[in-house]
């Protein structure tokens, strides 16, 4: 899910009719899921283009880490039993065969799978007794820089085991925490799945922070470019960032339910010890949900100012046409005054009319030009200049 | 209940009184239904235009399935001593006798009665100890792709049976849930009146996804449209869009409480095992609820965008008349100057005083052309020709 | 209390200061009681111009119906010590001696009189142990059919009677639930003096709807005229709306909160089976807020589209005046050239130089004239000579 | 603290540096009082122009009522023993040393000294177990009727004496207490400290409803001037009215929980049979809440009506010179042709060519008239004639 | 965190492109801490220009108070077996060996040490059992008047001792409290280290009240120049206010949280007879809070003031503007009329043709300028000639 306003405004130049049709398949104002109404609950919606699933697993325990690639569902099976960790890592969810084995294996529920699978879903946290489903959206800053993308990860979390969903796979935060697991770098070896679980959605909500701040330095350049030089570019631009604001809150906001309710501990799954940590996620959460309200509230006053920019600029268009119509036509009346044609006019005649006009006209001229400076009309155009 | 902004507008044109009035009474802007005051609770009103009532009955279990059309309500009563589930759907509203009659059979409570049949009452679930009773309203989009339309939906729950009531037959999400049962798909057949609730529930609620997914189709083209050419019709689109999103917030906020109550399992009526179907529902309202009040942000915002948009055409309109007036002005006044009728001006009699004016004149013009230039005010003037 | 903004308007014209001063006593903003400060607790403020009281009996029970007009307070006390229902109305009250009576014979505590007898008081329901206070706010069209009136009604619910308290006698509603003792009909005669409660408030609460839909069309009415013929009085009318629709929230919000008391069935003077017909007119109440604050959502829309209504006239008469100065301006300024007085003016001597110069002209006007069509700034002016 | 908006003008006239700087000493846009960070919780801070203190001291019970003013603190001692109730009113907080006394005579927790003296504090009731402290602002009309004063009432009630301090005395609803003590008025006599801190208290609030009662007259006045006569002074008083109405509900919001936590009756100081009485004072906060807040949002309206009525007027001016401009420019332009000195002009020549310019220039204004006429642009000039 | 609209606007006139990156650096919109994304929990962050940390230790009892500055952590370890209270304050957060030592001293959690070293953090409270952390921001006003800078202090809480970390050395009211314990004022020297802690946490929060008023001084001032001389240096002053008060918020908002923990005295190392003191401090935050929302109402509403007296001005300036074109186009027709060439044009020939040509004009110019001068049009030119 890409938002990016540059691609929209490039379209609209473009403007043509079978490029808009394609774009509306592949991108949408706000995506979301939902079944094809009446179908049967539980059913898997593999998207064409999903990408086909592999899976990765890392068993580890205090003593040893072993990493495989592009295991079968069956071949999971062992692992299940024994008493080490296992991380079991399904990366890609287009291959519904696969998907459904790993169902059938880890006894899923069929809500529940299609909750993992179809996606996007509403970040939330469920609990299956022995199993705890987590899901959540994983943001990074899009490659142009501008929008973001955002990737669902659905977590597992079982008695001995995490297992994880994601859509394609991801590369930075995740192998972070494979190199400190193979590395046996911190506490994660030590401890049990729901201590990966919390390393692997800390790192996601902290991914959250360096998308939210290239908006705040898009909204800093954005205040200084409206102060000096508003144009409509402005408005497109402040509207895209209210837009994408508004979606990165919908996939903040129910984030905080979801912390909330892993703190409060109420799943056997999580041990006491590690509760702590999950109140760390949850200031996190508080405050990336501050950060985002903060953003909109000057989103918001963006959008005051450019209005009172464009005002200011009206004003000072306004004021350079009175001056100029209001010290002219008094003189262009008078021209127009002694340009008439009759017979008798006796100041036509002096010698010294005409420069005694001219002069009246002078005197009116600057009269006008010291009222207008004395109320400071002038200003703005002298204060342009210097820019 | 049809909420079209096109119909809308048409009648402007028209303004024949008669037909407004005509107009007036069978639309309306939001539709609610209230009693006549100080009439008796559990009065029937039936609306003279109501389409007279047939009763379907689907009777199954996990080994047999029939479907008999038109029904009288006292062939209803052999099925509800049985084991067997009953579906009765009572299609149409017109026909009190009928309705009468159902209501006796399943010793429906007054207020009950008068909630499924006086139609549209706000969303909402009533526990009458023996019975559930279940009201919703259903949305689709209207034929001319504008607006939608709503039908109210009445579910009354048993512990052996489902009673329906709908304004008119409703035949998309129905029918496929007719067709599951016919077929044995999934878990119907095997699963109590409860389970066929949630079908039916589920599908109404996933209706209202493309309805609101039509509205976000229709923001997007307004937002291209009011940046590049705004104008008078925008503005209504966007207050029929912003009414028309009210509106259907009024039918989806009450589903929350709706959905929360049926999680919740207050009632015996439905099983533990298939309350978790019912957290689906309410997951899909948050998620519908999420969408509208995006939709009303945006739309508020785009209102925004609008009256900046007006702003910006005005400061273009503005700059090209001070643009022509100041450039025109002191040319016209040396013109008129020279044109006076003083006996003595000097400068006429000179060979070459016409070409010295021009050239000043040539000065003037192409002095402030260039200040306007520097200044950027013929750049609104090139960008659209470009367009 | 009449809010009629005609009446508001029509007195702006005349603009004699004793008819305001007089106006102000009659009629404000907001009404509310206040006792002066410092005043005993339970002082009855009798307003000079409050009707004198009468009391109106019914007693019935199953088996007979008795109505008594004009008793006398001391008249009542037979009546309480029966078996049968008895139902006091007190209407008028301006009567303190009456009054005082009956707070004597029915023991009422004097805050609970102060509270019926001071109008108006924010409506509310009170448990004095023996004794339900309800106060409610009732409201009809005022009779000019525009803004409305509201009236005070208490309600004091006892074991075995309802005293009420009316401003005036209010006909409609409360005819027909006489009516219906009368008559027999319904369940009235069967229960007890907390249906007929429910009753009584039902048709108040119902009687809010018609009030409601007034509103409806007046902001539909506006909408047509604000997008076609903005004008000022449109602003009046908002402004007036917004106020009565704030008046009318202050009545009906805390409705919400009485009638939701009497669903919970704190007291035991209402019984078991009759708390299902108070979460009916809890339904109502809610529907009603509903409406109310999908009204003030619209008033406030529509003053975004005055605002821009507005915006656009503006812009339309900018366009015009620029369009004619820009054509004619330029052919002026040619004008103006050639009729200037140098001795040696070349082209004033050519045979067709008159008519080059006029094709000239032409060829200049012909050419803005092409430049404003291709803009679209004719277009306004044709959209309105159509209409 | 005095909020009045009409010497806020005045001082803009003046523009007095060394009066500005005196004003900002003694008046701020909000009073609040805070300790010197880092210094020792309980200093009392007297202001330098605090009143001397005295103490009015009222004894009575059912039989008799004694009033003593200027009574030293150690003369309070005898009256602590007895079986009477006694009312021990400070008035003026300038005495550091008479407030000390009281605090070690009462034995007060330092801290609830430091509430009552250091004002303004935020109105509050807080119970140290032996006492209760309730703090509220009272508030009048300013002098000017402009704006309100206020002033901080603190109470500390005891078993058998109630302790009342206040910046300087109050006059008007404290002596109707006071001779209702003396006349035996009511049942004050009869009761506990307790009914007498109700009657002070009650006094108190109602005294907010005039002071609101101002504003709303304020609000009515401005809309008639708004909608006939906007003008820039408008716009300060209703800035000002949103800021005082701010000020005001910062004192009234704090006192909803001030009356609820008493109305609790958390308290053993406050009999059972006296909180049905604070239930009045709860309501009545309630009412004002309301009814400030409803003023909010007029206040707030009122500046979207101010601001159409200002575009109102600017389109006016426009029209009119849209109208001037477009019937002259072009007959402007017709006189210039023919001042043009072209050899060659056949027009000239013609008898009746001077008429028929004359004719065609009357034409085209007609024709201009009649457009502008059509399109009811002269009507705003006919309105404000009749005004 | 230094946010001084001031430097803003300068930094926008310099625009050089390395300083702006510079800036970018070391200032940000809104600080706020976060990990790098897949980081270990309880890593210290120590930003390169942090200041190198000191211990600064204090230990009282009611008897003696000794003060050691410089001291190392080991030399802390014989002052946490006695019975005397030990105040250890850390200054400045840059040694990172120091702050371990520290956290292994004092068993932090890593997770605690976390919080206090990596700033900022938003403020919170958190029991660890042993220990209680408590971190706020303190702010003071900027040293050139404008903005605002705030610095954490992070408090951990012990049975018998209070260890305080700062971003650097507080002076101002940390001294003060230094002060009192050693001239034993008060009853800090007999009281544990919770009134300890009260009391510098009572400092800091009375600290935001000077900050606070400045924003009400700058409001005030802004609000006189807005009416008077709007222009574009007061939208960016709004904007600037705008932005601080909402980044104030933040700091204050969780601080309410924050005493509102402690005033419940959840934990045991606050004994129940200091929890009234913190009740202070809550007392203290509602106020700033009350403070913050009105001042961030005030500047919202100062945003509308500032438009509508754009709006004034603009009004101004095409009144003016109309005036001047209205009474001098058409004087200037009747010019261009009779500067006509027309061979017979018999009012040309008149001896007083053009004395009653001049007649005219004067009446029509009068005429119109009666016409304004009735509408009031001049009034704006008069008020301001009197400024």
């Amino acid at each position: 899910m890409t938002q990016s306003p540059v691609r929209d405004s490039e379209l609209l130049d473009q403007r043509d009719l079978e490029e808009e049709e394609e774009e509306e398949e592949e991108e949408d104002y706000f995506d979301y899921f939902y079944d094809e109404p009446g179908s049967e609950p539980g059913t898997l919606s593999i998207e064409p283009d999903a990408k086909p699933s592999r899976i990765v697993l890392i068993d580890y325990d205090a003593d040893h880490a072993v990493r495989k690639v592009d295991v079968t569902p069956n071949a999971l099976i062992p692992y299940l039993g024994t008493n080490t960790i296992s991380w079991m890592d399904v990366q890609g969810l287009g291959s519904e065969k696969i998907l459904k084995q790993v169902g059938d294996i880890f006894k899923l529920h069929p809500l529940l799978l299609e909750d993992v699978v179809n996606v996007p879903q509403r970040p939330k946290v469920e609990d299956y007794n022995e199993q705890l489903m987590i899901i959540v959206q994983m943001v990074r800053s899009a490659s142009d820089d501008e929008g973001f993308e955002s990737e669902q990860v659905g977590f597992v979390l079982g008695a001995k085991y995490l297992l994880t969903f994601q859509e394609e796979e991801i590369e930075d935060c995740f192998d972070i925490v494979r190199d400190r697991i193979r590395g046996n770098q911190g506490k994660v070896r030590q401890s049990g799945p729901d201590y990966l679980a919390y390393l692997l959605l800390d790192s996601i909500i902290d991914g959250y922070f360096p998308v939210l701040e290239n908006y705040g330095d898009r909204i800093e350049m954005l205040e200084d470019q409206i102060v000096l030089h508003p144009d409509n570019s402005n408005l497109e631009e402040i509207y895209s960032i209210r837009r994408e604001l508004l979606s990165l809150r919908r996939s903040i906001w129910p984030l905080r339910n979801v912390t909330d309710i892993l703190v409060r501990g109420r799943s056997p799954l999580i041990s006491p010890d590690n509760q702590i940590y999950f109140r760390d996620c949850y200031d996190h959460v508080i405050q990336l949900l501050d950060i985002v309200e903060t953003y909109r509230e000057l989103s918001s006053s963006l959008m005051d100012v450019y209005l009172s920019s464009m005002s200011n600029k009206m004003n000072e268009v306004m004021q350079l046409l009175t001056v100029i119509s209001t010290i002219f036509i008094p003189l262009t009346f008078i021209a127009g005054l002694y340009g008439m044609n009759f017979k008798y006019m006796p100041e036509l005649e002096g010698r010294w009319s005409y420069f005694i006009a001219l002069g009246g006209m002078a005197a009116i001229a600057g009269g006008l030009i010291f009222f207008f400076w004395r109320r400071g009309w002038f200003k703005p155009f002298y204060a342009v200049k210097k820019d």
